[in-house]
């Protein structure tokens, strides 16, 4: 295994950069992973292109670093200097991943089931909750669309990794591919706060689904509002001025899955 | 109104105190408040025992001082330094109260409807969220037993504020208060992962519901769980661990009021 012992490599530099920057991330389909649980849960679903071992971690997380080792098209040594320097954390494991977005990401064939689709939700944490509550409710994948930085490295923690073990879609063209998903028997569902809606508690949920959740504080866009079958929402009797997103979002899951 | 100038002071150094202790607000019923908007909240739905401002707090948030001035016992105002060491953050609004625990919370006589119950929820973030929730749903009132900190300045942050609109009844012996209920017709039901349970979605929720979240690491404790009518969950279909508390209890705050 190479050891790189400068800072200045630029295979360090360039995972560094991989980390710190979304536009880094959509322009060369790579990500950034840090930590032996992480890493290892990354390369069981996603190929990994690097992989960065501190000697010690290689002692203490010996069974996870064997599934990477295993993966990894290229592994290297790192000092614990570096590991400080490419860490995130306090207390770095020493054990870091580049891995490429998982295949299905720049696939829009879409296999039959019920799916979220996220525009524009921004809050990294927000990213994380929504993709754990997907795993373990259990529906068929999440798609992402642009704006939603889903291997920002703060959402694959707060994920606890179920980012990295969900079936992630990814979509350039919403448009078309909610077209596309209509014509294949989909039924598609954009969710407001908006009162002029459908409860979502009376949507036959039997079929194929995929089910909207947008911005933050602007919500779904027009366009794609307007692309969808219907528009549905959680009724709320309270006087709060609504559900954070990843709240409503466990609600929009859970209905779809709900027998 | 009298003005504080002394850091020293015991009224300042007690109110600090109040924020910072989660004993000192149990022994005293009192609770710390921050920020003009949260303020008026809490004098909207709590007795104040005490009001700080700085003189710039008073013109800028003329409007949210107003309701509060007329609800305060005491009023003081301070200086921007003495402003600057009650605040826990870092560009303090100047506007700051001590509060009595709402009346309900010594009260446990419950109206019919339907409750969530929180027993040794840890987590500021969750106990925040989950008051969201249930603020924005609109379920009838919140039940928070021992262990349940929802006076901490950051859960108090985390709900927007909800949990000073919120009904919040508070619960020192939860056998009994559970036995009482029961008497009066309510539905007790204690919430698991556990897969031998029923699922959420099967009980009939018509009339009053109790239902109760445990503790994120280590759920509802034995004798509560049995003191419930029934072990409920929401059944999962994913490979996650298991859902986050504010998730989970999302998810149960929906089934209470679903159509």
């Amino acid at each position: 295994m190479e050891h790189l012992s400068a800072k200045s490599n630029e295979k360090i530099k360039a995972a560094i950069n991989i980390r710190d920057s979304s536009s880094a991330r959509n322009e060369s389909g790579l990500f950034f992973v840090e930590g032996a649980r992480l890493c290892s849960d990354a390369a069981e679903n996603s190929p990994v292109f690097r992989a960065f071992f501190t000697s010690s971690a290689l002692k203490k997380y010996a069974d996870k670093c064997e599934i990477i080792l295993k993966k990894a098209e290229e592994c290297y040594e790192i000092s614990d200097e570096i590991a400080g320097k490419m860490s995130d954390t306090k207390n770095p494991q020493g054990v870091f991943c580049v891995c490429r977005f998982p295949q299905s990401v720049q696939n829009n064939s879409l296999k039959s089931g019920k799916y979220i689709m996220l525009e524009n939700v921004q809050d990294p944490s927000n990213l994380g909750a929504i993709s754990r509550t997907a795993e373990a409710i259990g529906i068929d994948g999440m798609i992402v669309c642009g704006g939603c930085d889903i291997y920002n490295p703060k959402a694959l923690r707060a994920s606890m990794g179920s980012a990295l073990r969900l079936n992630i879609i990814s979509c350039t063209d919403v448009l078309t591919f909610l077209d596309n998903a209509k014509k294949r028997g989909f039924l598609t569902l954009a969710s407001t706060p908006s009162t002029d809606s459908v409860p979502i508690s009376e949507i036959d949920m039997n079929g194929s689904v995929i089910c909207i959740v947008g911005n933050e504080g602007n919500g779904i866009t027009k366009e794609t509002m307007d692309a969808c079958d219907k528009r549905v929402t959680i009724p709320m009797g309270g006087r709060a001025e609504s559900l954070n997103a990843s709240t409503a979002a466990a609600i929009l899951i859970w209905e779809m899955v709900r027998k």
